[in-house]
């Protein structure tokens, strides 16, 4: 369940900017399965496992209703902005975990593993921003992509010192829920290259 | 051969953004391959099936020479714009149908068939145009993509339902042609998304 | 050791688009990475091979690595262009027979080994342009993609006519080293096309 509440935040996302680029009803379908879904769809084709939502097409049903909605009721959605924030917040931190996971399951090395967690994290929200033809978000604020990898990175730790999978997962996610939280708060960025 | 046709219309199509961009011939020719090859290069990756152009290298080979002739007849093929737009509505109606049977031979789940009927029909220029730095085409004429998922459900339930596979393809196919050449004939557009 | 260098020569690219974009050490470490891997990834994923850096992560540290330290020595990088530029073209002669060996090695078939050699040596630089949103690379000055086409070409010829793979390699690598140098002396471009 809270798999599927992931996907339609991340697709609701998606049809967000659909509405920002006034498509039409199609076009929210396409943004919001394409970020949905984008991300594990790149870990499992890297990974030479089977596509998640090959085996499972609710995720892709999920995506694209969500996105359609937006359609109807983008209004509704950009009032809740603040409340997507935090769901957003929530779904990287579970996709970071799971896509980590996805990479221990065929015994990845670990800097592939920590990869896979940012990847699958970040990757339907790059494919979005390159369709919507714009620079892709998590160059304007990387501390989105720095807590996905941290979490893995911490989740991966942990599960290879033998602490227990479920543990360690939700100690990850935490860190990764936790770090994007603090960034949304208190506005925290990175600093950038500056041409001396 | 009537795939073939396919995919040399699709990289004409390529080639004529090449010409736009005014690129050298291997533009012509890798914006060629790319428009003609990209969809089901997709579909194959995600359903974990062999690359078709993997198989048969003369995908390949009709893709590049047909995106590379239009280097040097760019004037004689936009002049026939209207015969191009009825070949690229046969062709979409051919990638439908052909990227839904695949999904259907490797069990799809009816979801995942009619998505991958769809992604192969406009993966390609979906490519050509993220290459070529635009917004994608779909997003402008989306009729054009629920052409090929209308097209492609009705061929996945056709079949479903015990009807000949042959016939099946033959009338989604036909659903994909008609529905296109509406759209062209009436210059049909979905309504877009207007903030209000 | 020669590959580790091509992917830190092909990251530090991918950091100095960092730099030129003003992005910060994350978006730097990012934009090293898809350089350095992207091609690669491309071809194993389409020729379904195992991913080479899911096998070895050091390319993928090498890659993160050399592009990071691009955001705290760019002047330095942008210093030394004209080394990078020699460094880059070494680069793509070894990715572009690289490439070919790999589709030799599952018996793909010529025009596909070719494909593949082009595809490892400007893939990374595409994926690298599409995220920083401008028009790709290989659609200003051909002949980078020319040159890996043609070295792979030669090195596929050669080792399908008996010559052995490691002269057959050398021999094809310099091939797409010298045009590329030819090209980098000269200023060397394919004509474009002018609408009349």
């Amino acid at each position: 369940f809270c798999d599927m509440l992931g996907v339609a935040v991340f697709a609701i996302t998606g049809g967000l900017m659909a509405a920002r680029l006034g498509l039409d009803i199609l076009g929210f379908l396409v943004l919001g399965v394409v970020t949905a879904i984008g991300g594990g769809t790149m870990r499992d084709v890297i990974l030479d496992i089977p596509v998640f939502w090959v085996r499972d097409p609710n995720y892709l049903l999920v995506g694209a209703v969500s996105g359609a909605v937006v359609y109807f009721l983008a209004p509704v959605f950009q009032s809740l902005n603040k409340t997507l924030l935090w769901l957003d917040a929530a779904g990287i931190a579970l996709f970071a975990v799971a896509g980590a996971g996805w990479a221990i399951s065929v015994d990845a090395p670990m800097a592939v593993v920590i990869f896979m967690g940012g990847l699958t994290a970040v990757g339907g929200g790059l494919l979005r921003d390159i369709l919507g033809n714009t620079v892709p978000f998590i160059f304007q604020r990387e501390i989105y992509a720095l807590a996905a990898l941290a979490g893995a990175a911490i989740y991966a730790g942990l599960q290879r010192y033998g602490v227990d999978n479920a543990v360690a997962m939700t100690i990850g996610g935490s860190v990764t829920f936790v770090l994007r939280a603090l960034t949304i708060c208190f506005d925290l960025k990175l600093p950038v290259y500056k041409q001396s």
